[in-house]
């Protein structure tokens, strides 16, 4: 039962397990006490923070444990805004990062602060370029930047030295989130601030890292609590702290061959996925990028029915597509890139996967896309269809134009429709496809890029949006 | 090696160890996913969500689980507070709160809102009338009112439902926080909040609960996330939940017979110890209390010497004096007491604390204290003393006065050097006693009530603070 989706939760790994099991009956006291029991529990978690230090390249002083990476962004953010607001208070963001940090800076904003979001790429990756832009023409002067070591959904490594530099010159700290990445190595540059999620590397749940350097300003929000120097409050977790720290450890004795063996199997899925399934876009940096994680997007294709033919099959795997989040709207990072949604599927591999399940996953999926887009009633592959317009669709040609009304109907079936009718308006002229599905925003210029047609932009309609198609080819 | 700190955290439970163990393998993958391990996930996380609202007494999508008691309070004190924010922004809570309550309150105060603190008696109790007073006398109307179901350092146990009455009466939510208690069984009466902490009850540490009854007024306060019906970011520590949830159904189960067994024990505490040990006062309610806890302070001893004594013959106790404190005041509860704090001992027994441990304390405390009251110089028991002040100690005779200098100097030892000089004094005259040390504040009046001597209060010094008391017997 192939497990793909190692960038939500990895499996616990082995050293996690023995670590846990072992500090269940090692630390379960308050290390704060005194006594026998305490001091035993405070001599592992001193250990702990030594060794996950250490990993981090930091000093111990200058790590914390928190109850999960999504609070040590809220609290690590938060409290380095509050540390420099006399600085000033706007924040640059990136436009990919990890909805936590974008979640913190709509309440930052909220609370009165500026915002400046920094685009990306086509490939998902910021320019360094746009944070010395973002600096310059803040409407006051920057508290904090932030910006992810590689990206969650596409995998694309992002220029963390090189902004860490811009940001410094400017004397303005930089936050990483390294959440995808810290399994791998530590994060390059001078950072100021920087948070991981044991999870994500195969240790437990319940464990973020928060990492402020020294001589950064850092006053943390909330009520007081003395623990984890007043960076992160509650009663410690210990065992799973120690199940991080062992599991990091042990994840990094072994990543840089390990990198190398998963970075070979997803080049593989890079290579045959376009070969073997017409019709797709694959996404991220081809180059930059995390060793482990690879993400496609399929043109005419479902993407919660593919997720869900590609459970049944035994494959594990998450997609950015509109129709497999709760708020029915692509996911943020494919909006940001401007590639398609639909059909969307990230792959990230566990380490130890083997190459065999790569392969049967690579045998499976043109079956499984092909099925799915049969039952939507998808165009042929690959080239614009140039034949009758399916008897559900409304076509009304209105001159050398034809408008589609997909009102009220979800990804991908707008997109399929303009698709079909294409073909009917002679070369140079226009369809105008109305859609009220926010994917239809996304999908409609992807499909155009990749068939090679006009995108005209689109208007606001009576009910929904109007996107104008000029027929190219 | 006997551990007498259940109430800092208990020893892990055998089913929360073996729920943990389970839940490892099968609870790792994100709850939000659609695969199969997902689903899994999710599945674990509703029946542990059920069982732990079936123990609590109430929906479970009226309960969510946070990753600490402390974060349960912080995040439910602030939400409750910002739902009702139209209502007013007046806070009330006991003078015997955790910490956790009164820092959430102190943040509330520096972010313009209101706060009563509702005081005790001598027991540690609060009169439900007390809250009426709060609310009448509010300086505008009231948000949200707390009060525990249960003292955690001296083990009074709080009316909580008469509260919950006084309060719904005027239409004001109570919280309540049951991390004491919830192991023990559900809280009474008409609450609209409660909190709990797992690692209380021999749960796992990283868990913690936060319910808020239907119809209750809450807007989550930091940034959004959409985990645990919005009111607790961060990915689920779905493993810790799960053996959460195993273990206080299973502590619940023999809790009423394990409840009478410790009360027995705890009851040959409370009458042994003052039988054996002279000089000492119980505290707390002596009939409403938890069945585990006791708690009591030695008169001219230092409580962190006691503690190291204690735990060098293997008891593991804590205490509430100034000198375990790293702020060198003593216990927040005690002090709202008013009663002494110096040689102060907490034992809180965990479950299936065998009788003879019970026994051997006994037999070691007072040998322990009489070696420490020794070393301290501390005068004879229960008499005091008419001899020579030591050589140490500077004495003024000044008229029918005499003060005596302790500057500089700790707990215990102004109130030693008070109690070695007060028969230098015809009665009717003074000693006043110069101290810079937080102790004193309390201490000081409360020998005097346990010397039946007339304490005539403080002024400031030149130095320090002067207490003056008249001799009377």
């Amino acid at each position: 039962m192939p497990y793909f989706d190692a960038a939500s939760s990895a499996p616990l790994h082995p050293v996690a397990r023995q670590a846990l099991l072992a500090a269940l009956d090692e630390g379960w006291a308050d290390p704060a006490r005194l006594y026998r029991e305490g001091r035993r529990a405070r001599l592992l978690l001193d250990a702990a923070r030594e060794a996950a230090a250490e990993t981090v390249g930091c000093r111990p002083d200058e790590l914390v444990f928190t109850p999960s990476g999504t609070r040590a962004l809220h609290d690590g953010i938060a409290g380095a805004l509050a540390g420099r607001r006399r600085a000033g208070r706007h924040l640059i963001v990136s436009a990919v990062e990890h909805s936590a940090v974008l979640h913190a800076a709509a309440t930052h904003e909220a609370g009165g602060g500026t915002v400046t979001e920094v685009g990306v790429d086509r490939a998902g990756r910021v320019a360094p370029d746009a944070y010395v832009t973002a600096l310059r023409e803040a409407p006051e002067p920057t508290a904090l930047a932030c910006l992810q070591s590689a990206n969650h959904e596409v995998g694309t490594v992002q220029p963390v030295a090189e902004t860490a530099e811009v940001c410094a010159e400017a004397g303005v700290p930089l936050l990483v989130d390294a959440a995808q990445s810290l399994g791998w190595g530590p994060v390059d540059g001078n950072w100021s601030l920087m948070t991981a999620s044991a999870h994500k590397w195969g240790g437990p749940s319940g464990v973020g890292l928060l990492v402020v350097r020294k001589g950064v300003r850092f006053s943390p929000q909330g009520p007081a609590d003395e623990r984890e120097s007043g960076r992160s409050p509650g009663f410690e977790n210990l065992p799973a702290v120690v199940a991080a720290a062992a599991s990091l450890r042990a994840v990094r004795a072994g990543a840089d061959a390990e990198a190398e063996r998963l970075r070979g199997l997803v080049d593989r899925i890079r290579a045959r996925v376009p070969e073997l399934v017409p019709d797709v876009e694959v996404v991220g940096d081809p180059e930059r990028r995390l060793p482990h994680l690879v993400t496609f997007s399929c043109l005419y294709v479902d993407g919660e029915t593919l997720l869900h033919e590609l459970d049944r099959a035994e494959f594990s795997v998450s997609s950015g597509s509109s129709c497999t989040s709760s708020t029915l709207t692509p996911s943020h990072v494919l909006r940001a890139m401007g590639v398609l949604s639909e059909g969307n599927i990230r792959v990230s591999l566990p380490l130890g996967t083997p190459a065999a399940e790569v392969d049967r996953f690579l045998e499976l999926l043109p079956g499984v896309v092909r099925e799915v887009r049969g039952r939507l009633g998808a165009p042929e592959p690959a080239r614009p269809a140039a034949r009758e317009p399916a008897a559900e669709t409304a076509v009304e040609t209105a001159g050398p134009e034809l408008v589609v009304d997909s009102l009220g109907k979800r990804c991908p079936i707008p997109v399929i429709e303009l698709a079909k009718v294409i073909g009917e308006v002679p070369v140079g002229g226009v369809v105008t496809v109305l859609s009220d599905d926010e994917a239809a925003r996304l999908d409609i210029p992807a499909w155009c890029a990749m068939r090679d047609q006009e995108y005209e932009g689109e208007r606001p309609a009576e009910r929904g949006v109007a996107y104008r198609v000029r027929r190219r080819t």
